[in-house]
């Protein structure tokens, strides 16, 4: 029943996690907030410590049912699982509470294991593809991006100086990035004249080009749900890559 | 007359309806701000009450001309119409001016009524239909956004420290999502090299993901619009491609 | 040779106003600034009259080549070609230099009739032709951000209160739209939980939807300069939209 | 071995060459920042000049295996790995340390030519005449983009003026820059009720359009990596739609 999604009780059982990763998250981010951990401390640890004995089980229930429960404790799933419990029980030996709270959110990673639920699967799943298709694409943009944004940045250093509070190369190319992607906290800023004009063809430049990996996604994703070029090959060449309304062969004339 | 937008006295009463709504809202508005309601009240008290008297008679002309009172009175625009003019007769009984701002200002929503007036009708449709075919998308694309949020936030959280302003996670989380969508207030930033180094990264993530919904509705909104290629296939020729206007197969002619 | 841009002279002639518009542009700026102004005022007072000048006798002379110089003086050109010289012989009649600025900027707009220059005409073209084809969506689309800005600039001014800076509806309708364009200047930026928690789900919300304009312009251009729908018309049936490939009208099946 | 990429030992070199460039990038980074250099200049420096004899070698090596070396020495990257190397030896000279930074950057410049690795070096070229295919698109685009930018900031200098710091037309040009980019540091808003109706306005207007650019080339970029569809018609069946590596008609068979 814990694996089976396709069933009543399977369905039932991935709602009630959600719902339990939900709380749980919730009662990790309240304890994290003083004035509301001060006050209702108990309550929360008492809370904490059901949902990691009810994860726990849970743990333990998918390794018994697994048909290789190696396989499942090595999976990525797996270790996410057993990261989401682990610290709670580490608090026991003093190891403290506060470093665990990231690994407690992984626990949100659990929520992409609900996605089985829907037809969210097969988006999910697109994508993926989607982000495979254009890897390549996104590898020599960003490489483009991060070489700007260092000579921009180190450029910035020079022209505006300590005073204005680009001190260094990094901290210049955390500004760099901070302005390329127009976040602009305006902790920093440019203050002399050059350094404007410098700025300002940069967050031209940044905005023209910072959009194009995202359309490049949706484009290759909303292909990846579409129709997909046919895998057929040519009896005759072996050629590939024909279109779906092909009747012939590009390559050789033949006909398929 | 109130309910037939083809004839012209329904496209002049749309008009007019569209400046009442328009100019009402105008005098919420300026009722907020103090100076000119200290000086100008009692004429914006009394345009409030003109345009409620009109939006009230409108509403009971609806209720009266429309085939199923009760029907109209249930749908959504029915609603949107009482919530219109209620809180203003709601002031009478001393429940306060205040609260229904908001009330008054979802008059707006009554807007969308007069799209009917153009083809504004089969844009509205249209985007409609992108927005359901690219809604599992919307949700896996969103579920990832929020847990790469709160995962980063936490992050944030145990590095910067409540030293640089990230006292909870829920601040932090607040933070991220600022960060993220490259709003970027500056009401927090990192102080820290390594809060800087993760929020840097972060913002080339966020602002190269980000795009991706808007990018697939997009494409989704331009696709519903034009023509959607159906997958039916010619009897004769066995071709594709066809329009899902098409009763003839435009390879060779046979009908569809 | 002033209309003429095919000939060689005509060519030189628009690389020569190109010029001469930049400079004339720059010497404004340069004015405005008041250090540069105290020193060089009398060179830039100068450098002002010289292009003015320049710019009335381009004026002079192509309302005399015109065919028809009245449809010329009234045209968009004519008149922003007479807005470029006017607001310098103001200043002789004593109606001040500062608030010719702005007009004395509208020389810019004589850069677009450069633009016949080389192939940009055609690109010109087809953007505005993007334009008109998206002007439907782009309007229902801005009614809806407009629309949700007013409701959530409402709803932050109940939630916020004059205390962080949302002093009146019309001030958070300002602070919604610098967060739904992901601006964010930092002048006003929500301090209570709810009032963060509100602007987060705004901001995420803002971020996804306003791409859509955008994409939707240049998925339109690119489709304007790409191959266009025939306008091929049935010789039977008088059916329109046919693809560039259909060999047989998809209404009739008669051959095309 | 130094310009083949395609055998083992040309693989490993560029791997080195890979590791060699980031680090001499993060040695010059390191000493930028103040506190780092104060402790560890001498290991820095000793670092540098390591990896400056490296790339000098490497540039004499490739001087020396070319078949053309004056080619070579005037082409893009042999000029980039000249600049690379210079700075260091300016140094002995007394010319100073500081401004010889940018040009050590320069070095990052020589990733691009590592991308010859792998398949890389195809979408490089895909991104490159997608850019070459929308470049009159663009040009027109960045010049409505810089007069909007122009004639807005001179009005916003005329509505604030220099109480809000909008001292100049080139300040006001800088803002308005920061604002239709979205970046949005804050360092300069408007504080006039019309300053912020304008503002607003511009933003929105500003999101609305800055996207364009990069949907083009994005969508560009697309295309020019997918099949490219000829505009060949085939002698036989008049068929369309053919790829540009179809050597035979899809529709018939017939050779092309």
């Amino acid at each position: 029943m814990v694996f089976e999604a396709d069933t009543a009780a399977g369905k039932a059982f991935d709602v009630v996690l959600l719902l339990a990763i939900g709380l749980s998250v919730l009662v990790v981010m309240l304890d994290s907030v003083e004035s509301i951990a001060a006050r209702h401390h108990d309550a929360l640890l008492a809370a904490e410590w059901a949902f990691t004995l009810l994860f726990s089980v849970e743990y333990l229930l998918r390794l018994v049912c697994a048909r290789r429960p190696l396989g499942y404790a090595r999976s990525f799933y797996g270790i996410i699982d057993l990261l989401a419990v682990l610290p709670t029980y580490l608090t026991l030996m003093h190891f403290g509470w506060q470093h665990g709270v990231v690994l407690r959110l992984l626990r949100l990673l659990r929520i992409f294991r609900v996605f089985k639920l829907a037809h969210f699967l097969g988006e999910a799943d697109a994508l993926r593809r989607a982000l495979a298709a254009s890897r390549a694409k996104i590898i020599v943009f960003l490489s483009t991006v991060v070489i700007i944004a260092c000579i921009m940045g180190a450029a910035m250093h020079l022209i505006e100086g300590p005073a204005s509070g680009f001190t260094s190369i990094p901290q210049s190319l955390y500004w760099a990035v901070v302005t390329l992607t127009t976040v602009g906290y305006g902790d920093l800023s440019p203050v002399t004249p050059l350094g404007k004009v410098v700025a300002g063809l940069m967050m031209i430049l940044g905005y023209s080009i910072l959009v194009i990996p995202g359309g490049l996604i949706s484009v290759e994703w909303a292909r990846a749900t579409g129709k997909v070029p046919t895998t057929q090959v040519c009896p005759d060449c072996s050629g590939e890559g024909h279109d779906t309304d092909a009747r012939h062969c590009k390559h050789c004339g033949a006909a398929l």
